[in-house]
């Protein structure tokens, strides 16, 4: 075996021009992207995320347009092309975008070839393409709100009218649909309206008419992937100008939708979680296409400090209910995390963004971290029911009407932006997971499937994340050079080793390089590399400026985080909880439990706790040496599956005396 | 002296109703009343509080009109009056509210009688009292927002319309002008209102066409006070009336409003906290005429609850910004406590009528804390900004534009309830302080002032809270029996001695019961007893349920909770200090330092926090030994008079590890 090779800083690094096409992911590269890396072909085929997958293709995407009709969503899309009467349904201004989410998912699945469910589909995504089509002016401008509601009136309520938002959704949607399909109906309206839209908004000198910006960013990423598609260098630069008008008071100012500071300068990730990660996710993909060291250099910036400072330990982002904000540096509640699904799944777009940009393999710890923990979390085991908010605590006697911003789950939300998100997320996951450039292919995320850059496949085969160990098989290889099967080791894991053939490495002979294991050889069809990464189940603490867990710590194994949930400890809550740490943790992999899952059990006793008379605060002598109750054992789960059982209390931070 | 007298159960008392009366008071009796004590007529002159009600006099309550004037308060009154034209202006349908607020404020400002600055005061009321009574109309009804933006429609929203709400605050307005004016201008629009209303709500057996509360609470107390002011049944009837109809789903059956579960039933304060609070003054009010004791009961079961599980120890309520809740018990977070200045007041007006009806101490301790941390901080210390939530920790580099939920001071809100509810309780504050019953007086609170209970006159000197030692001379007194002189010892109180004459008695000799000293013999003017409470400051830990706390101390000293400011910490933030709770506290009286004040003096350290790179959480055991870092002298001050230099950190809770 060719020892790894040294590193080679990232940015010298990049990936040929006809590896940059996937064709039927998300995020496809121009042909002069400046990228590190390219997005590879992939499949998954069984393993962890492929039963998630199923539940996604069988169960919630099927679920779509039923509950899309019962919402109003599609009536609105019928009363705006006069073929049905009625009154505008659903209170926001945004809800033409639920559809436009599910017709991005309901394609990425329809790309996937899968024929149990397809032919049903299809027809779904055929009936509702027609829908949207119908509804679109003959300008080709598209928003029912505005259409049914407001007289027609457009771009006159940027700050809150989410018309280019919706317009972002309605792209994403055309472009997954081109992709998956080839068929250009949706496509077609969608240019149309970007035509319109590219028509309207540019700076004063330009001579259009509207200077102005969208509240909620997401047309800019929109239009850089309509670029991608099209070739038309417009769209790109339409994306460029949205992105740099932010911070210069458009919106009035406020620092909720990142109007405060212009992007270029901010030091830190402000206001409404999802709207910061969406702007900063084309910012990225600027970066990308242009090669725009300023911007990119921002998203670095940015992105180190959300994560050092902003980011929950399930990656979970945006502390606060209120104005679904990101708060202070440190200020990560537990109960109140706010923690949107949406904000999970834009953190995984803009960080895989980044990964490709840069190489660099944080980005991927990161996605991980997030997608089996704080995204995950957002979706029930049977896909029939959701979390909008993701919080990290649900106290002993909680009350919760569930709802929008509920620690219950709910069928479907009042603003429903998170289901369909989800769905997307799933539906294309299989292109967040692998990249190559001219040197070989990288290993991001590791799933059972096939992985394919330029002309190398590879095949890997693991239990991840209940198992340890991961098989890669070379099935495809140039015969004449040598290249670097690149495997990321996670930024958890901290011992693991590598075969190849007959031979075993371990960290001292095989060392990781920022993040990556590189292994460098003339590989041959048939040459099988395992990694075996150490799952042992850990305690882990936060800094300690984190107010909020002060004296706790969390469980964790491999990339889950683990939580406590009151179904698994009959007879008492999880509020007097104490873990004793002096105590061994023990696994127990359960596969009757929640879908099967490896259960982390550990020591612990109830707190006694005195009775305290009307008033809770105590001279601190006395307070300090409560005697230990009762001992119990604690059962821990992984996060993503909590709240598919009965409801009741939940905690990931345990404290520890 | 003789021996302090066994306790007597205090519902087995009962004030004469001829001390019922207090003339120029926010809570009168009526003469049935069912209660154990009755507001004591009460001056303050002299000490903490009146430097803040000077404040409030000559600063605070001459700015409202000018405030009111330039938010379009006094404006939409001459609209709907037809004196004026121009748009509705407030955005809110509640503003009327804040105008009948500053009157009441204005009116027991006029019952001090101070003649400086009355004259003006005078006419400014009087002017704004022909506003208001311009703008109502013929048959009673009177609401700018839905007279001039509704079209005069009446009673349709009442979920979110505040007309009764606003109806409550005027009624509580035209009782306070007539007892502290005599003039009946307000009160004759205030009953006119009050009859419209009762001629329209009623079940519907009663012929009355609404069977319908308010959202917000507020009308029910007014009622009452109506009933008390005029004698009329009808208003306590329909006080009653509206109180029981909570908890039928007449508002959607939603916990915010406390409309999931009937107040008689419930078991747990919840929604939001001022309507919550507003309600249960309500009950006790009603319990107090009526001897309702179901409504006594669930009064006294949610005030437990309340206190126990969800209280700031500023006294602060409500854990949410979001829809301004209440949240779980022990849910009680730091830098998102919404502790809303109204809550606070709220909480003072119903533990005061809980007081009065039960004679318990333990509503006047927390009372005593809500008035001098949490009430206080919302009011600047020269009285111009304010602060509508109260939060217990600002992080370092917390950014904040200033506003109606912000932790900066602001010279008027949006929402402008706190301002002039601020201004209302200060110029009444001396309603809240002693009562009578037909065994004596009872002094609630230490402040120097003159206190009156039937035939016994006190006189009241300390220097409280900055000394512990109160004096009290008696200057009017029975000849011909004994009665008793009840002190009360503070909650927070673990020592103390008082001297009657030249004997001193301690604790072991003048034992407290119930958080009552009380003194029994026949008294003389010229008599005097002076009460000397430890004030060591002290350390206080929460109940470890409290996660937001885990690990933290609280100073205190007397009845303040203290604070660290970063203002007098220079050279570093707050979020790394540790304080050292090995080393003695000291403290410093700084008559330089805001307004003067004690402060108290800690050791401690600013943690070393090692770089984390981009991931702030890392396995338990190298995380639990961080060094210590550099010492640094911990100065903290009052936690009232917070955020009255530069903006900067705040922290009320101190990690000690």
């Amino acid at each position: 075996m060719h020892r790894p090779r040294s590193a080679v800083p990232s940015s010298t690094l990049s990936a040929p021009a006809e590896q940059r096409g996937t064709p039927t992911g998300p995020v496809r590269q121009g042909p002069d992207a400046k990228a590190a890396l390219a997005p590879a072909t992939a499949e998954v085929r069984g393993g962890f995320w492929e039963t998630r997958r199923t539940v996604n293709a069988h169960t919630s995407i099927p679920q779509g347009p039923g509950l899309l009709e019962s919402a109003g969503n599609l009536q609105n899309l019928r009363i705006a092309a006069g073929t049905a009467e009625g009154e505008f349904q659903g209170g926001y201004p945004f809800v033409d975008s639920d559809v436009y989410k599910w017709l991005e998912a309901a394609s990425w699945q329809l790309a996937q070839g899968t024929p149990e469910s397809d032919s049903g589909l299809a027809a779904d995504v055929e009936r509702v393409v027609s829908l949207v089509a119908g509804a679109q002016q003959p300008d080709g401008y598209l928003n029912t709100w505005f259409h049914l509601l407001k007289g027609g009136e457009r771009y006159k309520d940027l700050r809150w009218g989410h018309e280019l938002y919706c317009a972002g959704h309605l792209i994403q949607a055309a472009v997954a649909h081109h992709r998956a399909t080839g068929g250009s109906e949706l496509l077609d309206v969608a240019v149309k309206f970007a035509d319109q839209i590219d028509s309207v908004f540019g700076l004063p000198e330009s001579g259009r008419p509207i200077d102005g910006i969208d509240g909620h960013p997401e047309i800019e990423t929109a239009l850089v992937e309509l670029y991608r598609e099209t070739g038309e260098r417009r769209y790109l630069d339409l994306a460029g100008y949205f992105v740099d008008r932010f911070g210069h008071g458009l919106l009035g100012g406020e620092a909720y939708c990142q109007d405060r500071v212009p992007l270029r300068e901010a030091i830190d990730v402000e206001g409404h979680a999802v709207r910061q990660l969406y702007l900063l996710a084309a910012a990225a993909d600027l970066a990308t296409e242009t090669g725009d060291a300023e911007l990119r250099a921002a998203a670095e910036r940015l992105w180190a400090a959300m994560t050092a400072t902003k980011t929950h330990i399930t990656g979970g982002l945006g502390a606060h209910h209120d104005e679904e904000d990101f708060g202070d540096p440190y200020e990560l509640p537990n109960e109140r995390a706010y923690c949107e699904t949406c904000a999970a799944i834009a953190s995984v777009q803009w960080s895989w963004r980044m990964a490709l940009l840069t190489g660099e393999a944080r980005y991927s710890d990161l996605i991980e971290r997030t997608l089996y923990n704080g995204f995950l979390a957002g979706v029930s085991l049977d896909g029939e029911s959701w979390l909008y908010v993701n919080p990290l605590q649900v106290r002993d006697g909680h009350t919760d009407p569930g709802g929008d911003q509920s620690a219950r789950r709910t069928r479907w939300f009042r603003c429903a932006c998170c289901p369909p998100n989800v769905m997307r997320l799933l539906a294309s996951l299989e292109h967040y997971l692998a990249s190559g450039d001219a040197g070989g292919l990288q290993i991001h995320q590791y799933a059972t499937g096939r992985y394919t850059a330029g002309d190398i496949t590879v095949r890997c085969e693991t239990d991840y994340p209940w198992q340890g160990s991961i098989g890669v098989t070379v099935e495809k290889a140039p015969s004449d050079r040598p290249w670097t099967l690149s495997l990321r080791v996670p930024q958890w894991c901290s011992e693991y080793r590598v075969r190849c053939g007959d031979t075993v490495y371990d960290q001292s002979d095989a060392p990781v390089t920022d993040g990556w294991l590189r292994l460098e050889r003339t590989w041959a069809p048939g040459d099988r590399i395992v990694l075996e990464l150490a799952l042992e189940p850990r305690l882990t603490a936060a800094d300690p400026r984190v107010d909020a867990v002060r004296g706790c710590v969390a469980i964790e194994r491999g990339p889950l985080v683990y939580c406590l949930e009151q179904a698994d400890h009959p007879g008492g809550g999880l509020d007097d909880i104490v873990l004793d740490t002096t105590r061994p943790l023990t696994v127990e992999h359960r596969p009757d439990l929640l879908g099967g899952v490896t259960t982390v059990v550990a020591a612990g006793h109830r707190r006694h706790i005195p009775d305290a008379g009307w008033w809770p605060y105590r001279t601190a002598d006395t307070a300090d040496i409560p005697p230990a109750g009762g001992p119990v054992e604690l059962t821990a789960i992984p996060y993503y599956a909590w709240a598919n059982r009965q409801d009741g209390s939940m905690r990931v931070w345990l404290p520890t005396s």
